[in-house]
């Protein structure tokens, strides 16, 4: 019996790449900057793998993503060149645009739909300040904000969703990680976990998904996340 | 400008004696037992602050709530004599009980208007597990959960509002405690926070509340809490 369902957010909830894009594009044509806003949204992506990994190996103590996202920011201003046009607050506004991502259109519908049957928590690897936010921007229901800050890791780590389980007072195995990323799921799976899984085709813009189909027996598997929440309750109930 | 509103829970929000002695009362009468539920709730509650100030002492390390009321819960039936009617599955459904404690009748509608215009958080001793099914059971509509387990400790150690305020990326100074207790609002605002106090006849039944109006200067202060909510926002406000 599945209790409790958490969930990757960003790619597999909302939508970051067009949020970050909006954002970026705003600021970058207050300062007449001609450069592609999803491409640098892309670039400033890129980053984020790279330096999470240096917390998981244990490299680098835990800092929250909003410091990794600052900093990674940084470093794709430099790379394309136009650092010195951002001054510290210009740079902290945007890196609040990961706080104010639109959800995809079926995703509060089917949050709310499952938190009908049990619990409902992300488990990313945004801070609770950065999920609490992105929450109330975009009206996801959430019961609890669990993921990387209460593990003081970050996901793939299997701490991340071992202390998300903990945090609920459930063992794994009645909690769903439900992700459009087969790595996630492969990494919960590991630990313990039943997980899910649905494709997000738009995640990456016109580059397409990197998931498209599953790659692994999830537990339940949906053609898209309403989809998703059919085979999910029929996995719960038994 | 107050950003985020954080709220003691049982007594304040929630009414734990009438919810505790529910759920005691239908087992007592289950069992044949004669004995007073509601004075066994005051019996099992007084034993809360001996065993949390253990864990703020340092002379024990933190465990949930969960744990300290199933100790707490046995030393009250020992006190009673009736410890040997009580099996472990007995006295864990007895324990949730305080997952299932009834919100005052304005506790929903008043921190709705205030979500509105800020986060909502409670910053309970209760542990993550508790407060999120306690707020599923009652509808309480949170945007995340902080307290007691973020910060391994219970109030009123700082500890617990200063780490409450951090994961919100907040100052404590743009962060709002709210009690019905004088004793949380004191600690809580000489951690630095803003206070907020309203009174609840009823929190422990017959005998009325220990607080019955504010013994401090706090900032905002209500006759009940929707007035509490009116005055809470215009401090918020400026």
């Amino acid at each position: 019996m599945v209790e409790a369902f958490i969930f990757d957010v960003f790619g597999t909830l909302v939508d970051w790449r067009t949020g970050v894009a909006r954002e970026t594009a705003k600021v970058f044509a207050a300062k007449n900057i001609e450069a592609d806003a999803g491409a640098f949204a892309d670039a400033w992506r890129a980053r984020y793998a790279p330096s999470m990994n240096r917390i998981i190996s244990g490299e680098r103590p835990y800092v929250r993503l909003e410091q990794l996202h600052l900093e990674n920011l940084e470093d794709a201003l430099q790379a394309l060149g136009i650092y010195g046009h951002f001054s510290a607050a210009d740079k902290h506004a945007l890196n609040r645009s990961w706080e104010m991502l639109p959800p995809w259109p079926d995703t509060c519908a089917c949050l709310q739909r499952l938190k009908q049957e049990a619990i409902i928590a992300p488990c990313s690897n945004g801070s609770i300040a950065m999920m609490t936010r992105l929450a109330r921007f975009g009206g996801l229901p959430w019961d609890a904000i669990l993921g990387a800050e209460i593990a003081a890791s970050y996901k793939p780590a299997a701490e991340v969703y071992l202390a998300s389980a903990r945090a609920l007072n459930l063992p794994p195995e009645k909690v769903m990680m439900v992700a459009a990323h087969n790595g996630d799921l492969a990494a919960a799976s590991a630990a313990g976990l039943k997980t899910g899984f649905f494709p997000r085709p738009g995640e990456h813009g016109p580059g397409g998904t990197r998931d498209p189909a599953p790659t692994g027996p999830w537990n339940a598997i949906g053609t898209d996340m309403s989809d998703f929440v059919a085979k999910a309750l029929e996995v719960r109930h038994g």
